[in-house]
């Protein structure tokens, strides 16, 4: 049983963040939009990042560094994504982490760099190295709060979380911030997210370990169904814990990799809460497929569908519309088997429509979180996935970003 | 040069149409609901239909009609789409064909069915044999616009089109009528269209031209991504304008197919400007793949974009958003080639974004027609899809549209 503890990415032992207002979208604007992480000791980083051929400059810069293996701070600017900027956005990349590189007294190569923001603008970069100067300035053992809230665009509510695992020698601690609200679909690590640990792990089984619980987080999640230039997930592990090296394949491995799975699920889950304009959080939970892959396939579908969000949206009951979507997710099945539980009541039954009390179910769909079951009978495969609803927020959002 | 002529359905020589009010979503109503085609003679058919599998009754039933590729008339109700209803669902197909059958003394077998509107709620077969009364009552020439406004769900304006072209025995006709603003993918044939020739073709070459052209035309629309469990497109030929049978590789059967994509294009074509919400009809154009299938898919995974969607909704210029789903959409390619054109403006050029008067692009983004030009300058493959914008509209009529 996993148990949350207040942080977040400075929970960690050997960590510290600071964040600084660099005016980056609008010059003189006094709202934090540039973030720094900091190991106090050399540390092991891996990464995993957005599949789009259009990735952002500090995505493919930050990418070489997880292959290296070795970070030890993390810059991180909100307002502008440095995408679509030609070789001008990785000269600029490479200025950025060797200004905070030469203030940290850190060599450059051991600097990530992310950005999120407005797509095809060159980073301001005078702003950009004066916010840099700022982040260090507040560099704190205590700074998560201002660094889960300078990484935000249009987030409404700052992501951290954290928990400890008692392995064999000690206890280690995880923590993490992440942001996104738009932008999420369920193909990658499609969001920003920062995750600190001060467990004792070589690059490889890290790597391994966040890439198995990426897949179980942060790509079950959908808002929109638009994948990011510049989405990645960063995890830096510095020892401090002065525990011993993790090894896979042991069962303090399966305790480490079960803690960051929590930390993940939680962090992703909260993405989806704060989807933009969402009113609903909802989970699919899809049972009885041939393998996990077509669980989560078919769970994918209704997660993305149009059709099921805006429904979610009217509090409707529109079951039709989910089994709609299980029917062309691609996965093959018989429709005489499929069954339907919206909020644990059953409305579809082998492929026919079960008489249930409609008042009762329209109450039910009045509830914060919806529940959707889906059962295909034919296998025990299984998967979860949670996404928002489509709202009329979300279209007044998007409508207008830039402007 | 094609042109059109007035009409649609009835247009060629030897059909009939009519319309009833059924009051099959609810009892009483004055709205016509279903429609009726009918061929004066024995006609080939052919039809592409919705690859859901969870598909509705009627769609099974006249998928094996086309497989045998002779038909006489197409019976179709909106408000109830007869799927997710089991066993039933099929009898009460059975029960429509035999009825239409026997008041139109042709074998049920000849009977295509098509149904559209509310998932899982069996039909009222009652009310929809008075219908069938009634559509036989009315079967009239001059049924086509009766006929194409009986099968409007949420369409706001009926579309019908019809053509001529002159092959070398004489003249023949192409019409049709369709429906469907919403549950638009682009994967098949994705909401109902019915057309009628009196043109002379075999089964076997009228499958592989309706093919072909619902290829480039209703499977390069889309409006929401949801693929219906109901959707098709059939086509009768009853050879009424006495030329020769149409033979696959001649200057003629070129010019009927020809003749017929311009049919399916403008229906396509009206759709997507009917598209629930819709406040802006989009044109995506793809140049430079290396075959026309990723053109497609590129072209695809623009229109299909929540984010760019809204931002066209928006008259928002975010061509970032663009090269985002470019980027995302599975075909590979190197972004320091790519191109992209808003209203023939120039906004990125070889992957760097381009100096261009914001005032002028932002005046342009206010027309009702979008116009995005990709160029991804790696081969001599195109594709041209349509798409409309996604509104705050769209959100009200999708969230309540069951109530």
């Amino acid at each position: 049983m996993m148990t949350s503890i207040s942080g977040g990415v400075c929970t960690p032992h050997g960590f510290r963040a600071g964040a600084a207002a660099a005016g980056i979208k609008k010059p003189g604007s006094t709202r934090p939009d540039c973030a720094l992480i900091v190991s106090e000791r050399p540390a092991t980083v891996a990464g995993t990042f957005t599949t789009n051929v259009v990735c952002a400059a500090p995505v493919r810069y930050t990418r070489t560094i997880c292959e290296r293996g070795v970070a030890r701070a993390i810059f991180v600017n909100s307002g502008n994504a440095n995408a679509c900027t030609g070789e001008r956005g990785q000269q600029d990349v490479l200025q950025t982490a060797e200004f905070v590189g030469k203030l940290l007294g850190i060599p450059s190569q051991e600097i990530c760099i992310a950005s999120t923001g407005v797509i095809g603008v060159p980073l301001p970069m005078d702003r950009i190295l004066e916010g840099i100067k700022g982040c260090v300035d507040a560099l704190s053992e205590e700074g998560n709060a201002d660094a889960a809230r300078a990484i935000m665009t249009t987030d409404t509510v700052p992501k951290s979380f954290a928990t400890e695992v008692a392995i064999s020698g000690g206890i280690v601690r995880i923590g993490g911030i992440a942001k996104g609200a738009g932008m999420i679909a369920p193909t990658m690590a499609t969001m920003l997210c920062f995750l600190a640990t001060d467990a004792n792990v070589a690059p490889e089984p890290l790597r391994h370990a966040l890439r198995s619980v990426v897949d179980e987080s942060f790509n079950c999640i959908c808002i929109d169904n638009d994948m990011s230039t510049n989405d990645m997930v960063l995890i830096l592990a510095n020892g401090a814990s002065e525990t011993s090296a993790l090894v896979p394949g042991t069962a303090d491995f399966v305790r480490f990799t079960d803690a960051l799975r929590y930390v993940c699920t939680e962090l992703a889950k909260a993405l989806v809460r704060d989807g933009e304009g969402a009113t609903k959080f909802v989970e699919i939970e899809v049972m009885g497929t041939s393998d996990s892959a077509s669980a989560k396939q078919v769970a994918a579908s209704v997660a993305r569908s149009q059709l099921c969000k805006t429904a979610f949206y009217g509090q409707d009951a529109n079951w039709g519309r989910i089994a709609c979507a299980v029917g062309y997710s691609g996965v093959n099945f018989d429709p005489a088997n499929l069954t339907i539980y919206l909020q644990g009541i059953q409305v579809l039954s082998g492929g026919c429509p079960v008489s249930y009390r409609e008042h009762d179910l329209q109450e039910r769909m009045k509830e914060k979180e919806i529940h959707v079951r889906i059962d295909l009978n034919h296998g025990l495969g299984q998967a979860r996935f949670w996404t928002s609803d489509l709202s009329v927020d979300y279209v007044k959002i998007n409508a207008d970003y830039r402007s």
